[in-house]
């Protein structure tokens, strides 16, 4: 659902012919963000993991289960970031459907490349990572504050809203060096479906820059699940 | 109300000489969103069924009645329909009485038409059908997801707020190739008011495509209902 | 508070050297959609009334008392409107004051006149009446839905949010032709101020054109509260 | 947290080879809405205090507490807006360290400052400071409005949503002069930050402005809190 909805809009502002053809970067930021929403929503069976950062972060702040009693261990660990995986490949083949036509028509390969993984505007490991570091803490200490700041009632009955609106902020903030991953999933399993998938024209997978938003968010959310042990008090 | 504000979107980002001329795409997908929130709202009394494809798919998801005791049966679910297109129909002419004289001044046949119905960046049936297939299915198997996600409190508290974000998203995301019909009588419903009423300059209705907006949701609906009684557990 | 902010979003929008010039039509409806909440929230003593539409919408729907037990008859209906008039009028100056160099630097006399009252893009009285007629009472009939749609919990857990996103959707969507008053005094009261403050080379304040933005949304307003008894009934 | 995101979305807007640039100005005005949306959530635990005008109109209201018992007093004002101005400084380091490459790239000097602090459209001390009064009295005195407006329920529930969606509101209408400081913290901590940072090619941090976003948003939070004592009954 992330991925289907997310490169969506994302295919929907660049390749050739869309209704949305440079609809500009606030509307990817809101596709993003209303595609966490709806993803949130229907994996609460999972406890609404879709993003390996997000649970590592939990780890690292110490949670002992994830949602529906399953319990935190490296088996479990491994488990959901398959599955967020899988899921992310998935999303990415089906938004690639959705826009076939747009694809064949599309000249630019670059442009295809950008439906489905992130790049950077100015290429730069090091600086590249410091993004997806600062992006991914940002996104993985403020759901943690989430459930702390308002227990008992207020935004827990928001639902999937208050992340939605998050990630709208993080990508219009920080989304502008690197085209914010801040998901490793997210990044990996649809540049996965760019090697695969039999799209006219395609271009590299760019695998060089494919470790930067895994290994930055991964960090980022480690580092935050750890910070908000100490920032944020259970009150 | 749902056509009202949805044709009311297009004709003013589209039309000649209107105050949101050339607003945008994102300016699009918020006016649909929004003219969703305010038709769910008002509907209530029905149990807030303005898509066929909506109600079928809660009818393959096993729904044994609609809003205020309604049975689902044949008639029930072909009455539903049929005041659906009735509504959508005068939607439209309310929205063309609204845009009445922007319509006279747009040189633009085809402009003209996609005020009321959706059509294709590229033609393709068998693609276009696909795309709103995917559409579709992500609006019904969310919609379903937002009553099992958060059972008691949650989301019910929003209203109709989940449901007018989620087509934000939809509409950002999917609306590309084919602009979202995701809804057989928001299509059908604006293409008989276009071909019954006195618009000056108006071209074809192209009846040619009209098939595709009414058979890929309603594939949609169908399967998101069944996909999500296997993959939405009642908590 | 409304004024304050609505007009200042277009001035914002249209005036010469602003950080926000060009910023689109969505910005504005955004805007004036928080203009609401704000209005809405900080006017919760008098019931949150901003409207004569609104009022003289809930006086045709049957109101016996507007907010804190003020009993409605002509003299309380009188003295709300004008209290509505004259707040429009207070924030118009003071968004003329918060933009006073941006007016003295602005050089179209009618773009000055834009930031204080609606004006139509196609002038034709009959046509723009028949578009405020409607933008008011979709306004007027879907508040009157809030508070019947949910009953005890639901949007009215959602302070001035619902009303807010209305007013943004009912801009997008219905804006275009008129630039939706759908507001008595949100266009008398600044159309006075515009006539007599010292404005650095204003133009004419448009006075041919003043009653359609009064007129079209009393009617509408009206026939709302008459539509909403019939069609959206207390469950 | 606000400063990272807010000067970060100015930073995607305005500096060379970002992914957002020209995104426009209602992208920066989400930014920052939504970076006081993650501000806010995050800092519960002193009573989301992030704005020394803030601070200082609920003083002028009558508090005698900020959140988790501190109580109000000259030292733990001084406090409070001693760490709110480190909080803005550290915010905008990070920020320019997420954008650190777009800065090595940019040429133009002012667009360097403008992700630090504010700086008017049309330069003059009087007016400027009137804006800035003006926008920070909206923040404050509606602030207060949510606390007042629905007491026990309603507008708590949505946490930080409302206030985030006031900054989005009061930076679309208001924000066109000066770019909307509405906080002294938030201008002059990365104006210090722009002052000591080893930024390549910058040019002058303009102390000769920086005392308006200071004086002008505390006058206007000190008189917003008087005037909520008059103006917003406690019912």
């Amino acid at each position: 659902m992330l991925l289907l909805l997310g490169a969506g809009v994302v295919a929907n502002a660049v390749l050739a012919k869309t209704k949305g053809n440079a609809g500009g970067f606030l509307m990817i930021n809101f596709g993003w963000g209303l595609a966490v929403f709806a993803g949130v929503t229907v994996s609460y069976a999972s406890g609404a993991h879709l993003n390996p950062a997000v649970t590592i972060g939990l780890v690292t702040n110490g949670a002992t289960e994830f949602g529906q009693g399953v319990p935190v261990n490296l088996l479990s660990i491994l488990g959901y970031m398959g599955a967020q995986l899988v899921g992310a490949f998935i999303g990415a083949v089906l938004a690639f459907l959705a826009y076939k036509q747009h694809f064949d028509e599309e000249p630019d390969a670059g442009t295809k490349l950008a439906v489905f993984s992130t790049g950077p505007g100015i290429r730069g490991y090091g600086w590249n990572v410091v993004t997806e570091v600062l992006g991914t803490f940002v996104l993985v200490f403020v759901v943690i504050g989430f459930g702390r700041a308002e227990p008992g009632a207020g935004l827990a009955a928001l639902g999937a809203l208050p992340v939605a609106l998050l990630v709208v902020g993080i990508g219009a903030s920080l989304g502008g060096p690197t085209g914010y991953a801040i998901n490793p999933a997210r990044d990996l399993g649809p540049r996965l479906a760019h090697a695969i998938l039999p799209i006219k024209g395609k271009g590299s997978s760019d695998w060089g820059y494919s470790w930067v938003p895994v290994v930055g968010p991964l960090i980022g959310g480690a580092l935050a699940g750890l910070a908000a042990t100490a920032l944020l008090p259970i009150l």
